[in-house]
């Protein structure tokens, strides 16, 4: 349903390298295009690709908002006012970033406008393309951090003094706005700059779509996560003079604990990881006294997520209990911290339909598939906001954060004709439910 | 057999808390004996407690020699004249070392001498009280450092050019010997200044002794020991987007190795230990791409240590294929460096009979024990050379190379009587082997 529309074959890709140019790095093949994108948030190439994006949806008659944290809204009118129905994703990029992250769905949503305008299209409300500043967390260390703000999940206080963590001299989140001129006028608040839905185009950041030759990924929401730090007091002794059975060895119950993750995750169908992992005093011949390491679990369900480390801490307790030798002078000692946890994110009924159906429209059922995101994304912000939903495309090897990134040219033409579609059934709804 | 002789009950640890004085350091309880000693290798403290040692063995009418790497060789006459019977070890100290490690064993020599003298007896053959240049390996990285030496075990150029690591402006071992006055005319060489037999008495640095109640361990050699660096290559990704099927990871592929070397460790009977863990690029939502960790493996016997190694490879190929994900994009792949090696050490039958009948002759069967040296010592290197054999006496909680390291009073007299009479007994042995 895309109302006699249709793309302009490869069109976008070619905005999509054009734009490139404001940042391209990291050569990863021959051809001109075969390279990564370093463009962090509210840099002078920040600024470039802003300025371009501002002047080619000012050429489609779009009326540009921008608010205090910089986010762009680039809003083309409709048959009657009121809230915007938005596409939106950012520009800006991770320091070793790829072509298409965030990029790919900013571009996507002026293609649209521009499809719209070439057929002289009106749609019945507004669409908004909307360019979120600092999704990478990059630059200044807040992932998500102007969706977050709009969303009213953080205080402006805390994102405006943000220190970048990239500059040899660290400067903030409101000097840089102010500096390359996106601190605007209106205030970055759903309450006082709403939009009516929130549609983001995405490269999918890992393997599932390309193992299961899928074309489309039907993004119903974003799995919970949580973060926590473990941490094992044992006993340093001499590994030549100490028996196993008199050891407290941080280590080995370190390493039982960091198996039995994976086999906890395996278990309940989620996700258990390991990434950091500490030890002291780390010399060859004496035995680890203490290790902590910080496990990172995620679930589709808040549940199942609970249940995950309910299991895990009776394994680590029993671990514990376990590990240490009969004739060890010291007990080994656990401790568990948490970090952060983030809440499963849902996406809208009407959205994911709007979705869905004109995936199955254009490809049919077995070529789409419904996923939820590993990642997290300015959608998830938006969610707790307007309805909200997601579209995957396959990538390359799973590969994301890196010059490799890659998805082919027609996953991108395939992508960007479901979010046209996607984006006019919503519309359509709208006008239907009034 | 201690042809009528008999210690002075608490005269050598007032000795050994005499020298204490240089470098006392590290408070572990309320008696002022209650500290840790730091005396690093060829340091003023050093130099201190040598001219002291050299001061006491010379009214005792000893001979002092010093070889070109510092070894000091106190040597008291014998009826005859001929190569000494040595009791040796070190004065020099871990930075947060205690109050006994290699001091109790010199000091033990010394106070041989002076029940010798005080009760007017004369040896078959020259008795000599040995201190052995930086045993430790703290201040200039290599154990055992003058007694290889001496053993021709390492070359003078490679010792004499070794750079401290403790000092601001590292220094050299021949600069230091020089500067200190310890460099002496003698070469450092079993074949220029040979020694009919080594005894030392030592602290058993593990928890053996005190767990069974033994009061003395008869020590028959020191463990092959083996140092292998492991390193497994996987594939970074993000912990939220990459499914468990599709995960090369690093450091879940490492905590099964080292979970596994327990295993084997326990199978054979020998000891491995994993102390360092390296990991890349540790970030907490990135699974590991890079995972490296050494392993330490000792055993009684040559053979067995290598069928724990091959064991070990065996097992780490059948985890790698298995640790890697069906749908993964890059292998796992592991390699292992031999890092270092140390051959079983057998101690001299004659040294360790003269040791074990006079633990008996004092003690009774039921109160000794046969026991393999977990660490490395000088007796080591002198085994290489000349007759050897040690004795170990229990350490509280099997704790050392910390201030808290402690033998209790009885202890210490026990390990010295032994010494004295072992002495004796080897001294007449040798008279009737002629």
């Amino acid at each position: 349903m895309s109302k006699g529309l249709s793309i302009v074959q490869g069109r976008l890709l070619k905005s999509i390298h054009f734009t490139a140019q404001y940042g391209a790095k990291g050569v990863w093949g021959g051809a001109s295009t075969e390279t990564g994108v370093c463009r962090l948030a509210l840099s002078d190439l920040d600024k470039m690709v802003r300025d371009w994006f501002v002047s080619e949806t000012k050429k489609l008659g779009c009326e540009i908002k921008v608010d205090a944290i910089g986010n762009i809204f680039s809003i083309y009118p409709g048959k009657n006012d009121g809230v915007p129905t938005a596409i939106g994703s950012h520009l800006d990029t991770q320091p070793t970033g790829g072509r298409y992250d965030g990029v790919y769905g900013v571009l996507a949503g002026l293609e649209v406008l521009k499809i719209f305008r070439e057929n002289s299209f009106v749609p019945n409300y507004p669409v908004a393309v909307v360019n979120w500043t600092n999704e990478e967390g990059a630059r200044f260390p807040k992932a998500t951090m102007a969706s977050s703000l709009w969303a009213e999940n953080v205080s402006e206080e805390s994102i405006m003094n943000l220190e970048s963590i990239t500059d040899q001299k660290p400067v903030t989140v409101e000097q840089e706005l102010t500096r390359i001129g996106y601190r605007g006028e209106i205030p970055a608040s759903y309450k006082e700059n709403p939009l009516a839905a929130h549609f983001e185009l995405h490269i999918e950041q890992g393997p599932i779509l390309e193992s299961e030759n899928k074309k489309i990924g039907i993004v119903t929401g974003a799995q919970a996560y949580d973060w926590y730090k473990v941490t094992i007091q044992g006993n340093s002794s001499h590994t030549g003079t100490t028996p196993l059975g008199a050891r407290s060895d941080a280590l080995l119950a370190a390493s039982r604990m960091i198996t039995k993750c994976n086999e906890v995750a395996h278990k309940h169908n989620g996700l258990v990881s390991v990434g950091v992992i500490d030890i002291e005093p780390a010399v060859v011949n004496v035995i680890p006294k203490k290790v902590s390491f910080i496990y990172d679990a995620r679930h589709a369900s808040d549940n199942e997520l609970s249940k995950m480390h309910a299991d895990l801490t009776q394994e680590f307790e029993e671990i514990v209990r376990t590990s240490q030798g009969p004739l060890s002078i010291k007990p080994l000692e656990l401790s568990i911290e948490h970090l952060f946890h983030s809440k499963a994110v849902h996406f809208d009924p009407d959205c994911i339909s709007s979705v869905k159906d004109e995936s199955i429209h254009l490809y049919g059922e077995s070529n789409v598939k419904e996923i939820m995101s590993g990642a997290g994304h300015d959608s998830c912000s938006t969610s707790f906001r307007c309805p909200t939903s997601m579209i995957f495309i396959p990538s390359r090897n799973g590969i994301s954060h890196s010059p490799e990134e890659y998805s082919t040219p027609e996953s991108i033409d395939e992508g960007l004709s479901v979010l046209l579609g996607a984006v006019i059934r919503y519309d359509e709804l709208r006008k239907i439910k009034g």
